[in-house]
């Protein structure tokens, strides 16, 4: 069983230790929070070790009859791998303690690839990352974007990438952010950076991206044109996503034109947390005229990473060398099977 | 065992439709559908027959891959009671083929009272539904400010509430409703019909409603006002919301102080469907000043009344007529715990 | 002087009565209503006869002090061409009315090409309608890309366009839209039909067009990308569109990223209604590599094709042959220069 | 002419130049930014000469090609008052500055009474502020149940005051604030800070008031209540605000039922920025009950205060000793009649 620390019991934190927790070689030694909340109650709830970074503050979980497990510290003692879900930018600063305990690391794509040196994505590098000490999981966008580019890939080769992605302007419970009323370029200037993150995962592959942000909280949605290397067919391009395990099918009869409808799809399904780990494709949108693909995916920025971070302390630990096997480990412990 | 067939199966059709499901006393016989989508997907995953009211549309449903058990008339002579969860208005036309069949009927609060003459709370008047054939469970705004009106009311006996409601624009999954960016006066006039509503099950309540909608999409946020015909202790107000079962208390140590933030406590709760069938009152905002009474509670207009369905079930046919047994009944087979 | 008629006094038909009304060389014979509210109110107060579809409800308007000028068939019949702004789909039903008349008439984009059976842009093909009795100016969508498209396929030849259009759900007064939490796909296919629209304009350029809604008001943004024939360097297409007199310049100066910013600064500089009758071109976006050329444009729904309105008027009643000096005027009589 | 400086041109800030311009008895001479930006370019644009706060960005400013007239320190002393609209909590920490150079000073509601240690509303204490040095103008929402609390109190004597104010989250410019998709409790506690703010202006009055945030831009709602000393009638409520210089009417006629609608009224009626300096009172909201008294007000928070502020700068300077005069004189300086 690999002992996993989760550092950073926040939106993408609790999902990570739920999916650890469900998996059958692997188990959660610990969470950590830095003040009471209803997140430390739910950590509670859910039986995980709470432990803190600033151990003079027990007393206020206390008082919040939120028991105390430990330090950050003595956490990471007992874990072969810590996941850091910190927020962007804190993670970098947790190396240093990383490096002194000799615990492996995965970070998030809220942090620069040189934090880790690697960018991991399941489909794309999992064999590169098998022993690794540090890694990197690239962002949700970045996740969704390497698993379809690298598919089509595989099929057809790749030219060119251009990409459009409307991003979500804050979680769902997020009450500081906006924007309310705007669509906000973020950034103005083109292309984005989103296009030379792909490019920490798929170095060869040429790619121009745009970002832009809008007043929703559910999902982002991605606008993905390709420049294929041979003449696509439409049924083709629908074979492989289907017979993928992380790329899901919006069925035409589903009715289905919006990411609300997709997460209330993703709900009434059972998805726990309402969940879609899958980049979800619209059917009716792949479109393959010559050698040019276009369609719409739309990508759950608090969920598609969480697989990811199941499969690459797999690889770190090398557990499983397989990414196929770890892959169908991982989601099988999820009752996950793409919506198709 | 009840057998009950859900009309229409939508927003609280498939919510009433689960909860009658987890019932030990009850069944579910059939649901409806007009045409396919992905309700009617969930429907088939869930095992449930699909019935729909136009016969000649099953060739598209089958087109689709999802089986038509029959027409909605043949769901409804199999059936015991009906849950009419049909869109508002459309229920009322259904009234004549449930007299004509003979089978219980339950409609929702988007109903007028005369729609069934008879309009339920299991708080408060419960017993008087035994035997009913036909009932309207009152509306989701109209339950939540019921239950801590009732429950004020037996505590300290209520003089007069003043009520607002600050409702969602739509559901989360209604892409079609707004407004985007705007309060809305709905009505301009003031009383709104919340008030008389609330009187159609306690008619004894002096009460002033004031309702406007805002683009949110989670809950509805209520502020409300009492005065009491005794003096109040802040203290004995909030043991009266620990001690009741439907009425559930943000607590301060959350540090949950929104609709979203309360969403995503019972999401990591593991509550299906992130459902609220509770109040959710904010223990920092009760505040008793002499005789008057100031509170928030948030009302999750997708679920509160789900709970309420399954007790009026119980009442109109009499298997249980003990509303205390109900409500535990009912909430037990949930897991349902109000939040504390 | 041309007499105009402005069947349709809403969003678009009270600023083109403006800009009308602001022209040297035409004025407002009369603005039609359906019913009494706060527009109707504007309408007198800008003392713009007002006529009604149906004189039965003559009664209503003087209730609420707005007197009647008579029927809108006595309007038309007073102008040399009436200006249709009614809702989209509705302007077809009153071509008849307008053919009996010998009226002039142009639609809005929201009737298809067919009801005019000629599609107008003022930069593109002005000197075809001269003369003509019916016209229907394009979408602000699709004239917002005319003019960018046109003004490069001038300069370097234009060999494919591909845009993204991220649409406002609802206007800013409009309170029934949607959506409020949701990025709808509309439509989910792909291209959307605003490629060939700029076709009825520009029948020789090669567009792909996707389309999706998002909960804003204020205005589109268009994600804009072409392969020109020719190799494009990034000051010149600044340059070109530093004089051209209906495609804007969002400096990097302003430090504006946003819709909501943009509409701020038009609104600051005095701008009536806050409208930008130009092309929102964010100048950090333009980028040009060999010959891909990308830009970030927002379009004002409400405004961009007043202006083009009243060139079309011109137009029809040949009272200016010269397209250049109909742009000209009407930019004047509105003390409209593009920001730059 | 009584000189005046701006300090701080943003919402408000730019907003009271403009009205500050407008009068015949005042000038500005001079408004302040601390980096270059779109509003720099506007006040550039006004020809109102621009002072920075650290003249050591000079050089930045000229890049942008906006020209600066020197340090806030020089506008200060060219000014008899100061009209301090820096962000919340910086105007205070102006003050030594403004003591210092003997300059009167307006602070604006983000700031606490105790800075100014006078709170300001023309209807309710101008006298009392002739010839003071320091005046806080209270904040857009204390302005608005100020004005509406006098006019009663004078009518008819104000027992007691419960008002919910349900806020914007942003202004409409304001790309980083949310929430997007909730209702914020703000706070959760009760009762919010307005009602102490108001009794800063009015001591004797009895309020209790509640407060939120919801996902719009344009305007606040406020339901107001009030316990009144004699009974009311509707039809006088009615007269008192249609006799009430800064209380406006939102007729039926008019069909508006939302802040959006009445922004574009006011926006259609040719109001600079679509201001509304009035309280937004929905004639068919007032409803009186006896000694009860209802009423919806929307509060524009971008343009209520800024006549105040006119106002105080004669109060203070004793320009004008009568409040009803300097209202006038504010007014029709502006061409502003309240709608009614």
């Amino acid at each position: 069983m690999i002992r996993v620390a989760i550092n950073g019991y926040g939106t993408i934190g609790k999902r990570v230790a739920d999916a650890v927790a469900a998996q059958p070689d692997m188990k959660v030694v610990g969470v950590s929070k830095t003040k009471p909340s209803h997140e430390a109650m739910v950590a509670k709830a859910r039986g995980f070790p709470l432990f803190i970074a600033d151990i003079s503050k027990k007393a206020a979980f206390e008082k919040a009859n939120i028991p105390v497990a430990g330090s950050v510290e003595e956490m990471l003692k007992s874990a072969d791998v810590v996941v850091d879900a910190t927020p962007g930018g804190v993670g970098e600063k947790n190396r240093p303690l990383y490096e002194k305990l000799g615990v492996k690391a995965i970070w998030q794509g809220g942090e620069d690839h040189e934090v880790a040196g690697f960018s991991f994505n399941s489909d794309c590098n999992y064999k590169d990352a098998i022993g690794r000490q540090f890694v990197r999981v690239v962002s949700c966008n970045t996740t969704g974007l390497c698993r379809i580019i690298q598919a089509m890939d595989k099929e057809y080769g790749v030219e060119k990438v251009r990409a459009v992605m409307v991003r979500r302007g804050g979680d769902p419970g997020d009450i500081k952010r906006g924007p309310i009323d705007a669509v906000v370029l973020n950034p103005v200037t083109i292309p984005s950076h989103h296009g030379p993150d792909v490019q920490t995962v798929l170095p060869h592959i040429n790619i121009v991206t745009l970002a832009m942000i809008v007043p929703v909280t559910m999902m982002h949605m991605h606008v993905v044109q390709m420049d294929l290397k041979s003449d696509a067919s439409r049924d083709r391009v629908i074979q492989v996503i289907e017979d993928h395990p992380r790329l899901g099918l919006v069925r035409k009869a589903t009715g289905i034109t919006s990411t609300a409808e997709l997460k209330e799809f993703a709900m009434d399904l059972g998805r726990f947390r309402s969940d879609l780990w899958e980049n979800g494709i619209f059917e009716e949108s792949v479109s393959a005229i010559g050698k040019e693909l276009y369609l719409f995916q739309a990508i759950h920025q608090e969920a598609d990473v969480v697989v990811e971070n199941v499969d690459a302390i797999r690889a770190m630990t090398g557990i499983e060398k397989d990414p196929a096997k770890s892959i169908a480990k991982t989601n099988k412990a999820l009752n996950f099977v793409a919506i198709k």
